[in-house]
């Protein structure tokens, strides 16, 4: 059946062309009734984080591993990686999530905040002396804003005594990281993967590991019951999991991330930057509209926030008419925003099919 | 596509007979695209709240909320409904499991302990003085003991000033439990449900609520930061949920909860019971196994767990040539039994065809 509706929302998102195909090939397989103790769970494990490996070029020693949302994530990493005070970015309502996570567990949670739309850059960010975790957001969904690659990885070697986080929830697999330098990263799946929500992937290296172990062992402390990283890390080495976790989409994401290595991630990458290149041009030349974030170099590969004159749910609903799905401004910015998703599920005719029935508005 | 195995194990399991009937409907729908904040979700999660709560009469003032698994909410009964002590009513694996979280989570975690296959009656249970909550499983799937709703109805009656919980995860639809009495009750989708793994299904009532608030609010203590109950409970009554859930999971299981309620619970709990006896005359009577679980009353109605002269492994591959997929023991008891299913979607057909292979032995 022909999708009626596309969707341009940053997640839940348009699905992966492909995944029907491969959704009917778990069903057909079964993959809904086999035990996650079997060694036909542990091939599909195993397909996944090898796909995985290849297209974020993440070490071996790292392990990658599944939780039930990047939500989940955010608790994780700093209940197994911080004992006393984290630092965060905070330029936004996720970033501000991952820092009151942190707030709600106890932990002494320092910030520095920047106004929705405002991004960071290397030379302004003082790290507290004690902060022993660094939380960053490559990319910051609800305003559309980036953290480059290269101001994170410069964050980490001249912090190398401390932990650093990247959440890149809403644009894996596009931002290219350095996992010999990124400590931690989490993503989910209904972003740029296509996929239906219902998974989160954890990325940790063995400082990770070793703070955990470090936290639970010599300091005494909790780490958490449910998916710890020493356990989630230890059964991920075996490419199991702790408790049942979502066996069809940890299938369908080997599919996806298969798919993106025939493509090749540097044609993905550039691909996608095509496409943002196009989006924020029109909208830096269309009347009624201007592209919310000022610094081009911070504006979001994946998700392109748009200030909008006219209320944003007047032009979605003309938008929705015609089947297209835009998303609203998130939180304050609801009426005043949209936001339009550049996942790779986006093709380059979806980009131009939004672009040409929004220049008849 | 006809299904190839027919699976008999204790989840993930066989799946729902309309199964793939409603996944289509859900792709049809692209619910895997559609925003968590839209209207149409809500609709969606008020439809299987309404189709659990008739299912498991479920009073109104009970919430109803989703989180990644059972096991995610192990962790989160304890870190919101108990400030130093809980009880634990161990007799398998996961009633050890549970204990062990709360342990994990740094509370003074009692226990009361049986070996595989024996199991509780109210009488001779002692509930340590200071204990806030006693955990009950009521479906032991390692051992195959159940616990009778009268025996946990009891028990709360007679320490009405702790919470009780209950692990339904393997049981749930079929135990008849009073949702007046039974503070909390979790359970997974990929068990009687006969969906696939994804999701877990959390029921508390006002009393866990008060409990959280308390020991936040009051006693100033840190009762986690995901899927906190007071943020999952305030999101539930808006038919919402704090972060991106799992969506098609959550509009599946309210196709399957409806259909059983046009079957009527007390019919599918009827044809569980006639199943299970099937079953368990059957291995009373067959050389060379026998039921693991002595006392007759305590046999599970869902997951009957049979001791095996032979190695249980010959056995599960005789049967598996002929495509009935059958459990091994659990942990130490991998070899020496076998754990068959008995779902709602384990039909008559199904369970007869099994025993009917098994007979040839």
């Amino acid at each position: 059946m022909a999708r009626k509706q596309i969707f341009y929302t940053a997640g839940p998102a348009e699905l992966y062309q492909k995944f029907e195909e491969y959704l009917q090939e778990a069903v057909d397989n079964q993959l809904g009734s086999i035990s996650h103790r079997s060694g036909q769970f542990k091939k599909i494990y195993q397909h996944t984080d090898e796909q995985l490996r290849t297209l974020l070029n993440i070490p071996a020693e790292n392990a990658i591993m599944f939780t039930g949302s990047a939500s989940e994530i955010w608790e994780r990493i700093i209940l197994n990686c911080v004992e006393l005070e984290s630092f965060h970015l905070v330029n936004g309502s996720f970033s501000k999530k991952f820092y009151q996570y942190a707030a709600a567990l106890g932990r002494h949670a320092h910030k520095m905040e920047k106004p929705m739309g405002e991004g960071f850059t290397y030379g302004e960010i003082e790290v507290p002396e004690y902060a022993e975790l660094i939380a960053t957001t490559q990319n910051e969904t609800s305003s559309g804003v980036q953290m480059r690659e290269a101001d994170i990885h410069k964050l980490k070697r001249s912090n190398s005594d401390k932990l650093i986080a990247v959440d890149m929830v809403s644009s894996a697999p596009i931002p290219d990281l350095d996992f010999k330098l990124v400590d931690t990263a989490f993503f989910s799946v209904q972003k740029s993967f296509g996929l239906p929500a219902g998974l989160g992937v954890w990325i940790a290296n063995e400082a990770c590991l070793e703070k955990a172990n470090k936290l639970k062992n010599e300091k005494g402390l909790s780490i958490g019951a449910h998916h710890t990283l020493p356990e989630l890390w230890s059964q991920s080495k075996e490419y199991q999991t702790p408790a049942t976790p979502n066996v069809m989409e940890i299938f369908l994401l080997g599919k996806v991330a298969e798919d993106m290595n025939k493509t090749g991630i540097d044609a993905i990458r550039k691909e996608t930057d095509r496409k943002a290149k196009l989006i924020y041009n029109f909208f830096e030349n269309k009347q009624g509209y201007s592209v919310s974030v000022q610094k081009e170099a911070l504006r979001s590969r994946t998700v392109a926030v748009i200030d909008t004159e006219a209320p944003s749910s007047e032009i979605i609903n003309v938008l929705k008419e015609k089947n297209l799905i835009v998303g609203a401004g998130y939180g304050p910015k609801k009426l005043s925003q949209i936001r339009i998703s550049n996942f790779v599920a986006n093709s380059s005719e979806q980009i131009e099919l939004l672009l040409a029935e929004m220049d008849k508005i």
